[in-house]
C-alpha cells in the first residue's frame, strides 16, 4: 500500500480493532460491528475486513479482478492474523481456517455469498484432524468447503453435490450427515472433486488461491441478479458495494460442549423485554438454517415450556451470553440480533446487528426503551418505520398459518382479506348483504365498481398500478387490494380466472372459490387463510402522541363519506384535505340524476337534473361536517370527465335511455360524443365549471346550505372550497366569482353566514409556473401531486404499468413516481409554486392532497418546502403523523 | 380640468392641432390622423377628440357615465370649435352640426357607433334650410339624425325607422329617398319621433343633451358584443378603449358640386402604383356604403373604361386630391386609405389611414417603396404580415365568385379546395386515381387516413382543433383543411352529412355532392367555387431574399417524405428539423410488417418483422437524404403508441389475422391489451425504445446504411438522430448507447463512417426541469412544443376543441395555445430548458420542431430565447423566413 492509495483492509481482534461501528458505510454492517464488539472486549474470532471502497474499486477501476496492491494489503493482514491466532494458513500442525463473508452497509440477508473453512486441503485436513483429535470433524469441514466453494465460487449447482452425498449415504445406509464415518466422508470428498472436474474446474489445493477466488466471488455477488433485485425492492440506493470479512473459523460442531445459535435482546414478535433465542448443540450455523434439527430455546423466559435450554445445558456460557447481550443492547441502545458459536465451551460472538421486528414489537420496544431511559423520544420516533405502522391498522394473516402462494400482484392497499371469488360488483353487493365475504376480481375497476368494492372483503385486479383507481379507492376505504397482477387472466363470460404461478403451474379459479389476499405484500393465497385482527394498542397511541407533540405539519385526510371521515378522525386526522364530491354521485338514484344532467340538451334540462341532485349533495355534506365538527373540510368541486358517469355496456345504456325517456341511439350518440382521446387531459376539473357554471353553483349551494344547517345545530363548520385543475389565474377568478355569488345567495336566503375559504388544487405544471397569478384569487393551494406527476412526466398512471417496471429494472427511475414524489422533477415545480404563491399572498395556506401525502419520504420533502399540511387516505393518517414528526426532527 | 387630472380633449383644425399621428394610442387612429392632417395644413373639418384614456376612466372610475370635469373640458373645446367655424351649436342662423365617431388605436371598421348631424332640432333645421337655401337637404339631415340617434343611442331597431320611411314613400309613390319632398320628409320626421316615443323615449331638442347621449353611446359601444368579438378574433389586446371624435359636419349631398368618396394611394388588390378610388356626386358617405347607387372611379388610371370620373367632373378638386394623396403617402411612407367629402366644390379630408391590401399588394408595395427610396428594407420587412404570405402559396378562391356559405370550421390548413364529397379514405384514393377531385369528410382523421388525405383535394372534419391530426398532417402536405366544424354531423352508414347554417337551416350533403373549402378562413362553401392559382412571384422572392439576409434564426422543415422535403427546399428550408419515421410505416406492405412486429409474441418474431421493415426505411431515408443533399436532416425515432398502427374495425382485424397467420381472437386480444386510457401519456416515444431496443437498432441501422449509401454516391449527408419524449437523463443515455452501437456496427460492416449527431426532443415538463442532466447526453435539443403544451397545460389537443372556444370567449386565454405558444406558461419551461441545457453543454444546438415553429409570434419568442432554428411544415417555411427576419429586427 502506498501513501496515495486508500486503506482497504481493517484488522480486528479482541486485542486490537482498527474499525468501529461508526465505519459502517466503509466496513459494512457486519465488519463494523465485529470491530465494535472487539473494541468492547467481547470474544470475537479475530479477522479483517476488506472495505466497500475496495468493492467499488473492484468494479470501477479494476475490471472485476483483484489487483496487486490490494492483494499485498490482504497478505499483510493475513500475516497479522496468523500471529494473533498462533495458527498458520494452509500449512503446519495447527492450520488457520477462515471464513469469507459479505457484508454491505445495509443488511441484505442471504442475498450475497459466504464461503467457510477456507485453508483446508488434502494436507491440512489431516493436520486439523490430528490437532482437534477429531478427524471426522476435519473431513466433514473439508467436505463442506468443497461444496460451498464449488457452488459459490465455481457456480456449480448445489444439487450436483447433494446428489453425491445422498448416493454415499444410501450406499452405506446412513440417514444423518453426522453419522457418516471418516472413510465415507473421504468417499464424498473424492466424488465432490470429480463433480468439480466434470464442470471443467479443479479444486485449488493452494489456500491462497482459495482465498483470492472466494474474495473475488463475494465481490462479484454484489451484482448478482437477486442482490440487485433485493436492493431495488427495498429502495436501497447509493451504496458502494459489499465489504468482505475474512475471519478465523470457530466450530460449534466439535461436540456436546460446542454449539451455535441466534438470539435477540428482546422478543422480535411481541417486543417484550425478554432475552429470546434458539440454539443447537454440536452444530454449525448452516445446520440451524437448513432446519435438519429443530433448535432449542436458549432459556425458559420466552418459552416456559422449553426443555434442553442453553441455560440448563451450559449455564456458565449462558450467563456469559446473557451479560454480553445486555451489554450490547445498552451499548447500541437498540434491540440486537446476535449470532454466537460455542467451541469447546468457549463462547464467540460472530455478529451483532439491529434486530428485525414486527410492527408491534417496533412500537413496544420504542416505548419501553424510552421509559427505561435507554433512548429519548426523539430517537424513538426517528427509529420507527412509518410504513410498518400500516400493519397495525389492518388485520394480518396469522404468521403460523401455512399458505399456498398462487401469484403476486402489487401491494396496493394493505390488509388481509379472505372471501369467495366474485367477478361482478353488483353480485358482490348481494353476496355481502347475504353475509358472504367476497374477493372482487376484476381486470380493472371503474367508478361503477365503488359499491362492489365497498361490499367486498378485498379487491384483486389484473391491471393498474399502486395508484390505479382500484388502489386509490381501496386505500381510501381501508380495503385490502392487490392490483396489477399481470399473471391473472379473467374470463368474465365463463366466470373464471387463471393464475400462472412462478413455477409455470396454471391455476384455474371459479366464482365462489375461496381466496385470500395479502394487501401488504401483494401475495395471492389459495383458500381461506386464518387472520388476526388489527392491534391499535396503547403503545401505538403513545408514539402517535409523541409524534403529534413533535410535528409541525398538520395531517388531514382524503375522505368522501361520513364513515371514512369518522375513521380518519379516529386515526387522528385534523381535518379533510380532499373530499371528492364525484364519489357521492354514484350511489342509488343519484347516478340517474347525474346522467340526466350530462345528457341534457338544454340548460333548463340540466338545471332540473341539478336541482334533483342538490338535496343528496347537501345531506352528504351534512354528514361529513357532522363527523368533522370543529375541523376544516376541503371540498373539491366536480372533477372527473363526465363520461365516467355514463354506462359502457349496451344493457345499461338501455336502462338509462328508459329512465330518462330517451332513445337508445340518443344515449349512445351522446356517450360517443363525450368520448375523449385523452380524458386525463380533457374536459374535466374546473373546465366543467367554466362550461357549465350551473354545476358549480349547485355544488356550492348544497355545501353552504349544509354548512348553515350544521352550524344552526351547534356544530363548528369550517368549509374550504377547492377548484380543481386550474391552469390560468383567470379560470380561478371566474370560478371564485361563481362561488361567492352562490354562497351569498344562500346567506341572503337563510339570513345567516359562515366563514369559508376558496382555494385551488395545484396539479398542472402551468399552475406551478403561474402560481403568482393564481395566488391572487386563492386563499389556499393544495398540491394534487398525482395529476402533477402525470402531466410533468407525461405519464398516465393507468397506462404506465406496462413500462414502469422496465424503467425501474434498467435504473432509469429509482422509485415509482406515483408512490414517492419525483423530487428532482415534480419537486422543482412544487418548490416554484410555493415560492411564487407566497410571494403574491404571504398568508396563502399550502398543503398537499395527492397520494404522496401518505408517503414518508415525500412528507419529508413537503416539510422542507414549508407546507402547512398533508392529506392522505384514512388508514395512512397514523403513518403520516409519524412521518411528519420524523420530518420535523430531521 | 384641474392640474392633477389628465388632459382628456384635444382640438384640431387647419390652423391648430394639439395632437399628431404619434398620439394614436391616446387619440385613436382616426383622431390622431385628423390632427396630423391638420398639422400638414390639409383641409380637415375642425373638431376635437376625446381620448381613449377618457374611455378607460369612463369604465373604470365613473361607472359608465360622463363626469362633470370631462363635460366641462368638452364644453370648452366646443366653444373653441364655434369660434373657429363661426357657427353656433344648436342655435342661431348658421347652426353648427357635428358628427360623433368612435376611433380606437387599432382599426375596428364598422364595429363601433357613429352619430351624424348632431345639433339639429325643430328650430335649427329651419335655420339650416335657410342658410343653405336647401330646406330639403336640411330636413333630410334631420331625418337621418333622428334615425341614427334612435338606433345608436336609444337602441331602437333600424327596421322600425325603415318601416316608416317605406310607408311614406309608398303612400306618395316615391321610389328614391332623394325624391322625397320637404313636406314628405317632415311627415317622416313626425313618424320617426312617434317611433322614438313608442319605445319610451323622447328625442332631445337640446343639442347638448344630444351630444352627451351620443358621446356616452360611443364609449358604450366599445364593449358591445360584436366589438368584443372583433377584438378577440383579430387578437387585439391591451387597448384602453375608443376615442370619440366630435367634428364639424360637411355635406357631400348639397348638389352636383358636392360629393364623397374613398381612395387608395396605390391599388389595394394588385399593389400597382396608381391612384385608385371611387366616389359619388351629391351623396353622403352612408350612401356609398348602402350601395344604393354605384360609385364611379375617380380616374381612368386604375380603370381605363371608367366614365364620369371625378377627374373629368371636378378637375380642380381632383387635382387638389391627387396632390394631397401624394403628400399623404410620402408623409406616412405607406399606402393610405383616404375618405374625402366635397361640399360645394370645397374638398375636405375626413380620414386617412394605412390601407388594407391583399397579400400580393402587400408584397408588391413593399418592394416598390424600397426601390422608390420611400422606405428601407428594414421597414419593408417589418411591415409584412407573415400570416398573409400564406395566401400567396396556395390557390385562392376567385374573389369575384358568388358563394353560399354552408358552415364554418377552423382554418386548419390554408388553400382553396373544390371536390366531390367522399366519406372514406380508400374511396378517396380510387376517385383520385380515376381523376376525380374529392373533399374527404370525416368525423376526425387517423393515421389510416393519410393516403386518403393525400388523394383528396381538401379535408373537412367535424372534430379536432388547429393542431389535430387532420390539421397537422394537412399543413404538412400543404393540403387545404377545415377542421373542428361543430355543426357538421356525419352519418357514415348513410353516406351523408348535415350542416346547420347560422340561420338554422339544415343542409344535407351526400356522397358525390360538390363542395368547396376555404382553408384560410375555415368557410365551407356550397358547390364548385372558381379558384385562382398560387402566385409565387418575383416580388415575393425579393422580400424573402431580404428576410434571409436579415434573419439569424435558421428555418428548417418538418417533412417525412422526399416530396415534402423537396417542396420545403423549394420554399427555402435549410434542412429537416423533424422527419417522423412513423409516417413511413403506413404505406403498402409496410403496415403488414409493422403489425407483425407489434403482434409478435417473442423477440425473435419481432426481430423478423423488423428485418423486413428495414429495407423500406432505408430506401425512404435515401430519398430524403437525396432531396436534402448538403443540409442537415433530423430523424425522430418511432414515437406514437403502437396501437395507432393496428386496425380498429373487425373486417380489417380479420385481414391482419389472415396475413399474419393468427386467429382473429388473438389479434383482438392483443389490440385490446394495447389499449390505453391516455395514449398521449402512455407507451410511446423513447419508452418504446427502452422496452424494445431492437426497434431503435433497426431504425438506426436503416438510417446509417442509407447515409453511407448516399455518401458513396457523392451526396453530402448530415444525419441527426432525435430521441422523442425523454423525461430522464438516463433514458437518453441508454438510447444513445444503443444508437452509437448500431451506427458503429454499420460503419464496421461497410468500412465507412459518417459524422452524425444525437439529440432529443424536449417535450415534457420534466425534460425542461432536468435539462441540465439530459444535456449531458445530447448534441442538440429540439423543443416539441405541441406535446409540451399538452402536458404543461394538461390539455389534449384532440379533446380541447370542446372547451377552448369557451375559454377564449370568456377571456381566460387570449389565443389558442396550440397555434401560438403560451409564453407565460410553456415559455417559462422553454427558457429554463435553454438555460439549463446550455449550462451543461455550451455547444448544445437548440431548435424547435413543434407547430409553433411556423407561428410568427412564437418565432419572435424563440429568437429571444436564443434558439438556433425553427422547423415548420413546408408551406410555412416562407412565413417563418419573414417572421424570423422580423424577430431579428425587433
Amino acid at each position: 500500500m502506498t501513501d496515495s492509495s486508500p486503506k482497504y483492509v481493517y484488522f480486528f481482534s479482541a486485542q486490537n480493532a482498527e474499525g468501529s461501528a461508526q465505519l459502517k458505510p466503509l466496513l459494512g454492517g457486519k465488519g463494523a460491528n465485529l470491530a465494535e464488539m472487539a473494541q468492547l472486549g467481547l470474544p470475537v474470532p479475530p479477522g479483517f475486513t476488506i472495505t466497500t471502497e475496495a468493492c467499488r474499486a473492484y468494479y470501477k477501476e479494476h475490471q472485476e479482478t483483484l489487483w496487486p496492491t490490494l492483494k499485498s494489503e490482504i497478505l499483510t493482514h493475513l500475516t497479522e492474523l496468523q500471529a494473533t491466532t498462533g495458527k498458520t494458513f494452509g500449512t503446519g500442525p495447527d492450520p488457520l481456517l477462515v471464513s469469507v463473508r459479505s457484508g454491505a452497509a445495509l443488511s441484505m440477508p442471504g442475498m450475497m455469498d459466504t464461503v467457510l473453512n477456507l485453508g483446508l486441503n488434502d494436507e491440512t485436513v489431516v493436520a486439523l484432524g490430528e490437532k482437534t483429535q477429531n478427524p471426522r470433524f476435519a473431513f466433514d469441514a473439508y467436505r463442506r468447503l468443497l461444496q460451498m466453494f464449488g457452488n459459490v465460487v465455481l457456480d456449480i449447482p448445489h444439487h450436483d453435490f447433494e446428489h453425491e452425498l445422498d448416493a454415499v449415504k444410501t450406499a452405506h445406509n446412513v440417514t444423518q450427515d453426522t453419522d457418516l464415518t471418516v472413510e465415507q466422508l473421504q468417499t464424498v470428498i473424492r466424488h465432490y472433486k470429480e463433480v468439480i472436474n466434470r464442470h471443467g474446474h479443479t479444486f485449488p489445493q493452494d489456500p491462497m488461491a482459495q482465498l483470492w477466488a472466494a474474495t473475488d466471488a463475494v465481490f462479484g455477488s454484489w451484482n448478482n441478479p437477486r442482490a440487485i433485485a433485493y436492493r431495488q425492492i427495498n429502495d436501497m440506493h447509493g451504496l458502494h458495494g459489499t465489504a468482505v470479512n475474512i475471519q478465523t473459523m470457530v466450530f460449534g460442531n466439535r461436540g456436546q460442549t460446542s454449539g451455535t445459535g441466534v438470539a435477540f435482546t428482546r422478543h422480535p414478535s411481541t417486543g417484550e423485554k425478554v432475552f429470546f433465542g434458539e440454539y443447537l448443540l454440536n452444530a454449525q450455523g448452516e445446520d440451524v438454517v437448513a432446519g435438519i434439527r429443530t433448535p432449542q430455546a436458549i432459556n425458559t423466559q420466552a418459552d416456559p415450556s422449553a426443555t434442553q435450554t442453553l441455560e440448563s445445558a451450559l449455564p456458565e456460557v449462558y450467563a456469559q451470553l446473557d451479560t454480553i447481550q445486555q451489554k450490547l443492547e445498552t451499548h447500541y441502545t437498540d434491540m440486537q440480533d446476535i449470532e454466537f458459536t460455542i467451541e469447546d465451551g468457549q463462547l464467540y460472538l460472530l455478529q451483532t446487528r439491529t434486530g428485525k421486528r414486527t410492527a408491534k414489537a417496533m412500537v413496544k420496544i420504542a416505548v419501553d426503551m424510552v421509559s427505561e431511559g435507554l433512548i429519548d423520544q426523539r430517537t424513538a420516533l426517528l427509529r420507527l418505520d412509518p410504513h410498518k405502522v400500516n400493519e397495525l391498522l389492518h388485520p394480518t394473516f396469522d404468521p403460523s398459518a401455512s399458505v399456498t402462494v398462487l401469484g403476486q400482484g402489487l401491494p396496493a392497499s394493505p390488509g388481509a382479506a379472505v372471501g369467495q371469488i366474485c367477478f361482478d360488483s353488483t353480485e358482490a353487493v348481494s353476496l355481502h348483504e347475504a353475509g358472504h365475504p367476497t374477493i372482487l376480481v376484476r381486470v380493472e375497476t371503474s367508478p361503477e365498481d365503488i359499491s362492489g368494492m365497498h361490499a367486498a372483503a378485498g379487491v384483486l385486479t389484473a391491471r393498474g398500478g399502486m395508484t390505479s383507481h382500484a388502489a386509490v379507492v381501496a386505500r381510501g376505504m381501508g380495503k385490502c387490494c392487490v392490483s396489477g397482477c399481470t399473471e391473472l387472466s379473467i374470463d368474465y363470460a365463463e366466470q373464471r380466472c387463471t393464475l400462472t404461478t412462478k413455477d409455470g403451474t396454471l391455476h384455474t379459479l371459479r366464482k365462489g372459490d375461496w381466496l385470500s389476499l395479502n394487501g401488504s405484500t401483494g401475495e395471492i393465497l389459495a383458500d381461506k387463510v386464518a387472520t388476526i385482527p388489527a392491534q391499535l394498542d396503547d403503545d401505538l397511541m403513545t408514539v402517535l402522541q409523541w409524534a403529534d407533540d413533535t410535528r409541525t405539519l398538520r395531517v388531514r385526510t382524503n375522505a368522501d363519506t361520513p364513515t371514512d371521515a369518522q375513521t380518519a378522525r379516529d386515526f387522528g386526522a385534523e381535518g379533510i384535505g380532499l373530499c371528492r364530491t364525484e364519489h357521492m354521485f354514484f350511489d342509488g338514484d343519484r347516478i340517474t340524476h347525474v346522467r340526466a344532467m350530462i345528457l341534457a340538451d338544454t340548460l333548463t334540462e340540466r338545471q332540473q337534473a341539478l336541482d334533483l341532485l342538490l338535496p343528496y349533495q347537501q345531506s352528504d355534506f351534512e354528514g361529513i361536517f357532522t363527523a368533522m365538527d370543529g375541523l376544516p373540510v376541503t371540498v373539491r368541486l366536480l372533477d372527473p370527465p363526465l363520461h365516467e358517469f355514463l354506462p359502457q355496456q349496451e344493457a345499461e345504456m338501455k336502462l338509462v335511455a328508459q329512465a330518462l325517456g330517451l332513445s337508445l341511439d340518443a344515449v349512445r350518440d351522446r356517450i360517443h360524443a363525450l368520448h375523449e382521446s385523452n380524458p386525463m387531459l380533457g374536459l374535466r376539473g374546473c373546465r366543467l365549471g367554466v362550461l357549465y357554471p350551473e354545476i358549480t353553483t349547485m355544488q356550492v349551494t348544497a355545501l353552504m346550505q349544509a354548512a348553515l344547517h350544521c352550524q344552526a345545530q351547534g356544530l363548528t363548520v369550517k368549509p374550504e372550497i377547492m377548484v380543481p385543475l386550474v391552469g390560468h389565474g383567470h379560470e380561478l377568478a371566474l370560478q371564485r366569482q361563481l362561488i361567492t355569488d352562490a354562497a351569498q345567495a344562500v346567506f341572503d336566503s337563510k339570513g345567516q353566514t359562515i366563514e369559508y375559504l376558496i382555494g385551488t388544487m395545484i396539479e398542472l405544471p402551468r399552475a406551478c409556473l403561474t402560481a403568482d397569478e393564481i395566488a391572487h384569487h386563492a386563499d389556499f393551494f393544495s398540491f394534487g401531486t398525482n395529476d402533477l406527476t402525470q402531466t410533468t412526466l407525461g405519464l398516465s398512471r393507468d397506462d404506465a404499468g406496462r413500462f414502469l417496471p422496465a424503467y425501474q429494472s434498467q435504473g432509469i427511475i429509482e422509485r415509482d413516481p406515483f408512490v414517492s414524489l419525483d423530487q428532482s422533477g415534480v419537486g422543482q415545480l412544487v418548490e416554484l409554486a410555493v415560492q411564487k404563491g407566497q410571494a403574491t399572498n404571504p398568508k396563502l395556506k399550502i398543503g398537499v392532497c395527492g397520494e404522496h401525502g401518505g408517503d414518508p419520504t415525500s412528507i419529508e420533502f413537503f416539510q422542507r418546502q414549508g407546507l402547512r399540511y398533508v392529506s392522505c387516505s384514512p388508514f395512512r393518517v397514523p403513518i403520516a403523523r409519524i412521518a411528519a414528526a420524523q420530518a420535523a426532527l430531521r
